[in-house]
C-alpha cells in the first residue's frame, strides 16, 4: 500500500522529502481555497510567487495580481486573499499572480515533488479521487502560519487521511493525530476551529463570510495542479 | 492570565523563545519518565548530555552512565533508557549521566529558559502544582522523535493544558489541538497511542512493560528541575 504522511508545517519538510511523492498543499484560511475558487470561476492559470515584488512585476505584464500579508491586501494590488472576491467579479480568462504569507511558500518549498496539487475543503472529493488514482506515496503539506502549526490545515489533512485510511498506510504520528482530530470534530468543524488563532484573526478582520465558505465541502469538482510554475485546473 | 503554549518538536522552538518562561520538557517514551523514576529511586542528580562521548567521559569520572540511541543501549554503558531499570536495582546516592535521542537534546535547546522542569505522566500532578505556583508564561516542549512530531508527547502536553485550561490563556493552535486529543482519548491513552510509531518501536524492542509504566499517572510526587547543568528533585 502506498504511504500517507502529514507534515504540519513547511518548517518540518526536511523530514518528509517530497521527491517521488504527490504533495497536497493545504492552506484552508485562505490561499488554497482561493486558488480553487479562482480556477473554478474562470481564471486561466495562477502563478504563485514568493514576494510582493514578483507579484507586482507580473501585474505590470498584465496579470491580475493578488497579494496578502498579515491577512490583509498590501497597497497597489488588484485583490487580497479572499476566495469570495472571485465569485463577486468576473475575471474569466485572466492570468492570476498570487503571493500569500504561507500557501504560496508551501508550494515553492515542495517543488521537488513528483506532483503538486492543491487541496481545500471546497474541493476535497476531487483531491481524494485524484489520490486514489495515483500510485505514488502521498504527503499532505500544511502551510501553517509563518512556520507554526495551525488547526485548520491540520484538520483538513486529517479529513483526507480519514477518507483514505483503508487504502493507504498512515505512516507518521502527525497523520494519526490529524485523523483523530477530524474524526472527533467533523460534525462541528467551526466549533472546533473557533479556538484557533487564524480563525480569530480573520474574524477580527471582518472575514467571517470567508471562514464559512472555506469550511464548505465540495463546492467545486476541480483540482488545481502545478505544472511548469503555474497552477491550472486538472483536465 | 499567564500564557500556555505547546511546541510539538524542538525544531519549531525558534517560534517559541524560552526566555522568561517555565519550560516543561516532555519525552514520555522514555527519557523524562526515566529521569523522574531515577530521582525518585535515589539517584542524587542527573547530568543530561548531548553526545555518547560526553556520557562516557562522565562514566570515567565515576558517574552511572545511561545512554540510548534508536531505542537501544549502545555498548559500554551501564544503563539504557528504561525507567524500570531504576526500580529493579538500587543506585541510591549515585550521580547519573544521561544521553538520549530526543529528551536530553530538548533540555539543551531550551537552556535560555527562566526555568526548566521535567514532565511525564508519572509526575503530572507535581508538574501541574508547580506551574500553578509560578507566575511566568509556560512552554510545554515536546521532545518529539528526531525532530518529528510524536503522539505521546503531544498527548501529555494536552493533558497539562487540559488541567490548567481555566487558569491560563491557551495561546497557540498546537496547544488547542493537543488539549482536544487528550480530552477525547484520556480514558484509553494506550488505545490511542497504539497507532503511533514510537509505541510500535518499543513493542518491537520488547519494551511493553516500559510503555505501561510510562502511561501511569502520579506514580511519584516529584519534580525534576534543571539547575546549573544538572537535574535535581525540587525540594
Amino acid at each position: 500500500m502506498k504511504k500517507l504522511e502529514v507534515c504540519f508545517t513547511p518548517d518540518l519538510l526536511t523530514y518528509y522529502p517530497p521527491e517521488g511523492k504527490v504533495v497536497v498543499v493545504i492552506d484552508i484560511f485562505r490561499a488554497t481555497t482561493t486558488m480553487v475558487t479562482a480556477l473554478a470561476n474562470g481564471i486561466k492559470d495562477i502563478t504563485p510567487v514568493a514576494t510582493l515584488e514578483e507579484c507586482k512585476a507580473l501585474q505590470n505584464k498584465g496579470y491580475l495580481a493578488a497579494a496578502e500579508r498579515e491577512g490583509k491586501m498590501p497597497e497597489g494590488f488588484d485583490l487580497g486573499n479572499s476566495p469570495l472576491s472571485h465569485k463577486e467579479q468576473d475575471f474569466s480568462g485572466r492570468q492570476l499572480a498570487m503571493t500569500t504569507s504561507n500557501g504560496t511558500l508551501a508550494i515553492t518549498k515542495s517543488k521537488t515533488a513528483d506532483q503538486i496539487v492543491i487541496g481545500a475543503f471546497i474541493n476535497i472529493s476531487a483531491v481524494i479521487k485524484h489520490l486514489q488514482n495515483q500510485s505514488q506515496d502521498i504527503l499532505l503539506l500544511c502551510a501553517g502560519w509563518k512556520g507554526r502549526v495551525n488547526m485548520e490545515d491540520s484538520l483538513f489533512a486529517g479529513a483526507v487521511a480519514y477518507r483514505l485510511a483503508k487504502e493507504v498506510t498512515i505512516a507518521n504520528d502527525a497523520a494519526v493525530m490529524a485523523m483523530h482530530l477530524y474524526q472527533t470534530h467533523q460534525a462541528d468543524m467551526e466549533g472546533f476551529l473557533k479556538d484557533g488563532l487564524h480563525y480569530h484573526r480573520l474574524q477580527r478582520l471582518g472575514r467571517a463570510q470567508d471562514i464559512e465558505f472555506c469550511l464548505k465541502e465540495d463546492v467545486y469538482d476541480l483540482l488545481p495542479i502545478y505544472q511548469q510554475g503555474i497552477l491550472i485546473a486538472k483536465a
